[in-house]
């Protein structure tokens, strides 16, 4: 085991936004972008313990107890885990996405700080070693310890969470071209929620769809072909469930759609909305003419433009 | 359209048997294998018409009445597809596999005979194009138009099928060191009863198990990583309830898996199992103590050990 002593005093971390599920890989598939995302900054203090100085952006919804925070709990497990407790701690965050957004929000906090602290001690070890650690943050934030946010906020790019008991995570490549744009109807769809509405009993001929396109959107990745990426995401179990908790998600994605875009679906548990690009401009014009329907409708919105991020966290 | 006119007069094709399923991909996977596979020798003759003069192999039990044998029925809409159905042909059948094995003994038929016709034809077109007159022979021999054993007979390979409607299949890639080891208990399992009792509702929860490893399969495929292939190689659904048609399913997979299998199932819809290994000659062991186990239970057996096999048909 590394020595895990102290090698800076202070680091400002960016950790990014994810889009889990990606339309056909419930709770299996997620990839990063480049924003939105949030920003930590972890000083190393005198006396034991994690404080919470700061939290912006956040509305007052976050906790500063740090026994309630995702971040801070989860700095403190992996704190454990090192047999480092002692070391103490001063953590501010700076939220820059929104909260309940479907935007793996929580996740990209506890990834930053996951990411500040491995920075301070010089902990140069593979990042998967920070998953169990972050998902602790996730069960607390969302009652479940899911990886699907997490494990892409941490290693950038796309992930396949394929196994839980025992955690099996792979890495896979994507199309370079491929651009993403997302929009965030300024609605309420809390994560909980989102995911009581899902059936627990299904078709099997309905699995029997939803894999044939999970292997498609998985070879389509590793092939690099956007076209066979784009006609295997589709999703016929969740999104016709989740998606009457977004205003006129259909709508959307004929807007979406006829702009040219490879494809269009949920982010995580809603209500953000996303379509993959072939390029910047169309993500660009996709999201100008949702944001603009979304207005008609009285709804506000927020939109973020961005590659695929393949560098996860990093120092700013 | 190309001219489809005949530019020999007599060939001999062999079609490779196929595994489909491979155990966390049911309806949507396949490959096919060197050995075992059939031979369909087939003559142009004077008269418009296909007549069947001999099949061997079979004990009987295939029809030698044009209309009713899947060989002769998707050529002969493949003929009629091209306009051809002036083309007198016959055609003998040499079944070098048992029937009813779950090693897509009907479609490395039709396969055979499809791949003989364009041969005779001098059709250099992709095979893809024949992919639906062998799907009409499938939903003859089987009651259901599949292409999980088709469509890897006709190219060979591992290919997904990734939707049927309308029809997507994607060739992938696999590790060249892969060996399959099969064996065939000689028991009868009809394809139609094993379908009828796989359930029609199952849990969100094992769907998700199931996405997520055929997802890894298929990573593990493109990566060459053979552990990834092996891990993801789980089915909570399916195997359950067709593993109680085979004989000693389990016992045999603990054989398997102690003898250094990176994998084992059930291939197709059974009774034949299959096992994946790093060499030839680890699969070889495994047939031999599968069989030796199957004979002390008292139940013949056949097996074969091969490469994936890449070609697909071939003239011989």
């Amino acid at each position: 085991m590394p020595a895990f002593n102290i090698t800076e005093k202070e680091v400002r971390v960016f950790a990014p936004a994810t889009v889990a599920n990606v339309v056909c890989g419930f709770d299996v598939l997620g990839f990063a972008v480049n924003e939105p995302g949030d920003e930590v900054i972890m000083r190393i203090t005198d006396k034991p313990g994690i404080t919470i100085s700061k939290i912006t952006g956040d509305d007052g919804r976050l906790p500063l107890n740090p026994d309630k925070n995702t971040v801070s709990v989860s700095v403190k497990h992996y704190l454990q885990s090192i047999g480092r407790a002692d070391i103490g701690l001063d953590i501010e965050l700076h939220k820059k996405m929104p909260i309940g957004s479907g935007l793996g929000s929580s996740s990209a906090s506890t990834v930053g700080g996951l990411f500040a602290i491995k920075t301070l001690l010089g902990d140069t070890s593979d990042p998967i070693n920070l998953l169990p650690f972050a998902m602790k943050g996730e069960e607390m934030a969302c009652g479940h310890g899911h990886a699907d946010n997490v494990a892409p906020a941490l290693f950038g790019g796309f992930v396949l969470v394929r196994s839980y008991e025992p955690l099996d995570v792979v890495r896979l490549p994507h199309p370079k071209e491929l651009y993403c744009a997302i929009v965030f109807p300024d609605v309420d769809v809390p994560t909980r929620e989102a995911r009581q509405i899902i059936r627990n009993k299904i078709q099997m001929k309905d699995a029997v769809t939803q894999w044939g396109n999970i292997a498609g959107l998985v070879s389509g990745l590793f092939m690099g072909d956007i076209d066979l990426i784009g006609r295997s995401m589709k999703d016929v179990l969740v999104e016709p469930v989740r998606s009457m908790l977004i205003p006129d998600f259909y709508k959307m994605r004929e807007i979406a759609m006829e702009t040219g875009a490879v494809s269009f679906g949920i982010s995580g548990s809603g209500p953000s909305v996303f379509a993959f690009t072939k390029d910047e401009e169309t993500a660009r014009i996709i999201t100008q003419k949702l944001q603009k329907h979304l207005t008609g409708i009285k709804i506000g919105s927020q939109a973020y433009v961005s590659p695929i991020n393949d560098a996860g966290p990093k120092v700013i």
